[in-house]
């Protein structure tokens, strides 16, 4: 679990990643493909990534276990100059605002937030006002603002409906956001976060690929919260038949259901048209595929895809010039897409630590002391 | 504008339509086909709007224009069982939240709220507080709500970034929403709304058609917000070409682009199944295209159609029963939807008046002693 | 009605207008904006199109009424360079095939086909075998082709299930392809077409709009089928409540449905982007609804639009350049989209000609001598 | 391979698939869920499918392998009675007519048929003459049809540019459906596929699942040609990294590019709504994830899911009635969806053999006696 430091007088904000555990890979778990040097979103220049976690056992005895992220995909140049960018719904039982214009126009303005479903609203009009507040915004008069916010469910473990989340943790998750390497687990918005009924949360990987004579870099970040234990596969391994301890007790194993959710935010500075990155977001599903997700019903499994490439061509000007990979090129994208998606999840579960939650819920992480000899007995 | 009364200290509450002043097809302004009782989206049987309107010149100066506007599906029961629906954007520049899980489950659950632009987020939360307070939600522990809070931009009029709607006014909306006639004009979510450079708002109508052996009703309301004058066309005669004068000075006037947005809501007692209603959505735009609009750029146009039939068919259980239109059969539900989109928004900016609104800016109505004699001349 | 010349044995095809005749604003029918030199789809740059008519009184009783419309986006280029392109079906009650890499790719490769319901498969494969044949096709040993095929009912005045469009007539119409003036009314895939229970067939008009420092044009063609007599509007006065004789016998009137169809094709010499050109296509939906149209159910309304610019970004190399207008300046084309399909539908129906068709169906085109005085007596 | 018998002078036709070969899990390979009787699509009752399998050396030199795969939802019913359904495209490299009234009606008409790529159009149109032919169809005068047909690319084993597929042949396939055994691998439209560069072509699987009190059958049929070797997953296993050996000399070597396709059609009696089933048809590709395949932009990876419930729902009258499961408990159908696809694929792969094609191309099959025990090296 991350290292926190005190703020805002009642909660605890945790952003800064314990350096020294072992991902997944550390553990030796196999993945293809070849990471970036950070193995993370970061690693696709400029984006930067802020968090907010919000851990405290509160007087009425309810506890919190929630969270913001920010990812900026331009860093703090991310709210004057858009990226190209496309989201995509595998299954929408979720939330991500600013979806319509992201479709119609093909562009991504502002950062792309992380929350728990019931503060989508709180953490979406910060946003403006972190806008309005640091940028001089509208003084043309006629300035608006449609942010990207998306959420998964944490009423397992937090208190969803006392509503925590508050505009400052918004704001700070957006000031706070850097460069470099990304805390994963039980941090920001994953901080209450269940996947195949392990505790789970923020996970991140990367890519490098190579496309004609350049090399671009694929960053994902995802928000785990998807998923059964019966169908967990990592590395092609079945092995949620064999880890049957530790059940989570909470409404994906009263129910046998698949609800909860996955959010999974794809970076590149490979230069793409809007509707490949459509494409690239579509791929996102099929990492998930992998893990032996089936899209469950109640799970809101929605992707965002953003290139950081092609920062001139965005002002609006009357006659713009950009660059894109012709679509007989893309597939490296694609396939790294789906690679830094699996193991972004995969660190995402290895990332995360046992929590006590509200309601006397409680939920286990994956054992990795259980999970690697269990691959070895299947050849990984 | 509608009489008002006092509430909240600081605001100014208006949530009844005076049923005095003429409405378009008053004035004798032609439509086709037959409304219903009120000629009013509550004439869908069981339908509830509610609306609460900010009308505040503050201490600072700024000017608060600007409120809520709630359409409850099934009235009290809209918390508790979902209707079937659809949205559609015909052009995205805009927020409708919650349309992810509308398109996956055909569903919409809860009401469709609407406000402005930088207070979608304050509203959406708003509505699953509200829920929690009312309905002693969360019962099973894994209950979690994804509301459909859409908007349309009033920074010309309305002091949009000082973020003057708050989670009570959202409440009060819900609370307040009932059957009966529904006020237009300077109300609820439009108060500080513009029409092709005239005062605009909200604005209802309905249609009644027979399919088989049954009567059906279409119900429709808009909050209008879109379009510039030379566009304007009322009863197909291009109007905004001769009525010239008072051109809003905004940002619409100066960019010349058709900024503002429009949101539609549809509401039938037809029973349909969720494609069919977003074949319903769409029609909202043919009924737009009348008024002149090329659905800009700049305007959020997007709709959403919701059927209050079938009330039992959405518990939940494993297997249910509904009952639909055969396609061969809807085109009269087509139809009424186009000419109810048509007849709101004429109906919008008739019951609009004149606004003082913030930075000094001035927004006039549709001038009807100019426009019903204009109308004559072109024979209608 | 052009004039023809013999080919092909049993039929008699036509491909060359009567430039004689007066269009619909040579008759002072008042349409917005600017149109091109010719009015027509081919004020495109580059855009050619051919067409073959099909009308032959069969010694078993049949008559043929039917044909092919060619739409070459780079006149000879077009199988070897791309186009970016994108589709919208406003009702999907109909066929375009290649839809779905236009979706994916946002390219247009090859031309446009139009032709009847029943014969979208022949015209189809023609287009694969003309390539295969003119043009060296598959020296790689993987090329393929998904063209773009669409089509209108042609069923009422049409031995349509005689099935008597072949490939040659496809190829005829792919070779015979030019620049100038383009043949409107009883011609090529509209030889058989109706709209509001008149006459109607190919139609086409253009606009010019400056946008920044530069003109661009937009062209408009439409093979139109769809409609019936009480919702017609011409220049916003409806027209179809007044023109009451000679509804034609058919399916349409006997259902009182709007069945039909129609295809709407856009071209510009804009720059745009493949998303961009999705909002280009869905407008033209706006111009088809102030003809007064409400997209019935039996209606096939599909449009698809293209951009001959960046010829050079679409061979697929690994990195490519290309320019597009920004989004805040696309409202021209918007516009003059809506009004060159208006103007398209409007050309059509004033170019047709009374047909007497299979199954003693008869078709009336629209009476031009009724329809200018009515228009004067609604000031237009 | 399939016994084959001779029919229409120059072609071999092959409909009956030997049933004594072992299949996937005859052969040990693990698949999760429980499969029908018959573990096939035509488990779903009433499901039945034709297929006419053309192999053929030419005297010209040149090699035919392709042929047509009819499914048709009701049997001989499927031209009078819609089902349900909706389609997905993963990849829209591909063609699947019909699918724009699919999205539209959300219904079914007629079959579903699988070709090679450039014969789609002489299929599509032999379905409406088929439909003509034996229905007496166009009664009423105003009939017409839409018919669903898709592809994959085998021009590296058949002369694809000779256009071998004629009408007699897809109505053979037609008129061959039957219930029972499906045949599997070099047969119908999947005669001349290559998976993984392994030769492939048709498979099927289904399962059994359990909602409430009922039983349910998903049934999938796959015409499979996508993938590279090195991304080959089975049960989990990358064997695509073991198995180099005779990787096929062809464009997808070559370019090291995920070219071919796969169309997956999915087949329930369990009663769902059109948008349940796009969300069905989505799962389809949950499974082909798991195979490996990353949806290379050269695949058309083109999905159609229908049910065969609701047989009385669909004539088209005023007011009908349907059942539909609720969402809350679809999950078993989705995850059902996801197995049979991915054990559909592997039964292609299994059921395929060597083939010597056209232009010197040769595929060899997946080796069976190097598969095993690579997958028990694996645990599996």
């Amino acid at each position: 679990m991350p290292r926190c430091r005190l703020a805002f007088a009642l909660y605890v904000l945790c952003g800064v990643a314990s350096a020294a555990e072992p991902r997944a890979r550390d553990l030796g778990i196999p993945f293809d493909g070849t990471p970036g040097a950070l193995n993370a979103i970061t690693d696709v220049a400029g984006v930067t990534v802020g968090q907010v976690t919000l851990i405290e056992d509160l007087p009425n005895g309810h506890k919190v276990r929630t969270g913001v992220t920010a990812i900026l995909p331009r860093g703090r140049d991310s709210f004057d100059i858009p990226t190209f960018g496309a989201s995509f719904a595998l299954n929408g039982n979720g939330e991500m605002t600013g979806t319509a214009w992201l479709e119609e126009s093909g562009e991504l303005e502002g950062p792309v937030m992380l929350t728990n479903t019931h503060s989508v609203g709180v953490v979406r009009d910060a946003v403006i006002a972190e806008r309005v507040r640091a940028g001089g915004a509208d003084a043309s008069g006629y300035w608006w603002s449609l942010p990207v916010v998306a959420e998964t469910w944490d009423g397992d473990l937090n208190d969803l409906n006392g509503f925590h989340v508050r505009p400052e943790h918004a704001a700070q998750a957006l000031r706070d956001a850097k460069s470099g390497p990304v805390a994963e687990g039980n941090v920001g918005g994953g901080t209450g976060m269940i996947c195949h009924e392990f505790k789970c949360g923020i996970g991140t990987a990367s890519r490098r690929v190579h496309i004609g004579d350049r090399d671009y870099t694929i960053g994902v970040l995802v928000q785990a919260n998807y998923g059964l234990r019966d169908s967990l596969r990592i590395a092609g391994v079945p092995v949620g038949k064999y880890l049957r301890d530790d059940r989570v007790r909470s409404a994906t194993n009263a129910a046998a259901a698949d609800t909860g959710s996955i959010i999974i935010v794809v970076a590149t500075d490979a230069p793409l048209l809007p509707q490949q990155l459509k494409r690239i977001a579509k791929r996102a599903g099929m990492g998930l595929a992998r893990m032996g997700s089936y899209a469950g019903n109640g799970s809101g499994d929605i992707f965002v895809a953003f290139s950081t490439a092609n920062a001139d061509a965005l002002h609006d000007k009357p006659l713009q010039q950009m660059s894109f990979i012709g679509n007989d090129h893309v597939d490296p994208l694609f396939e790294a897409t789906a690679q830094a998606a699996e193991e972004s999840i995969v660190n995402a579960m290895i990332a995360a630590r046992d929590m006590q939650g509200d309601g006397g819920h409680y939920a286990k992480a994956l054992p990795q002391a259980q999970l690697i000899p269990l691959l070895k007995r299947f050849g990984r």
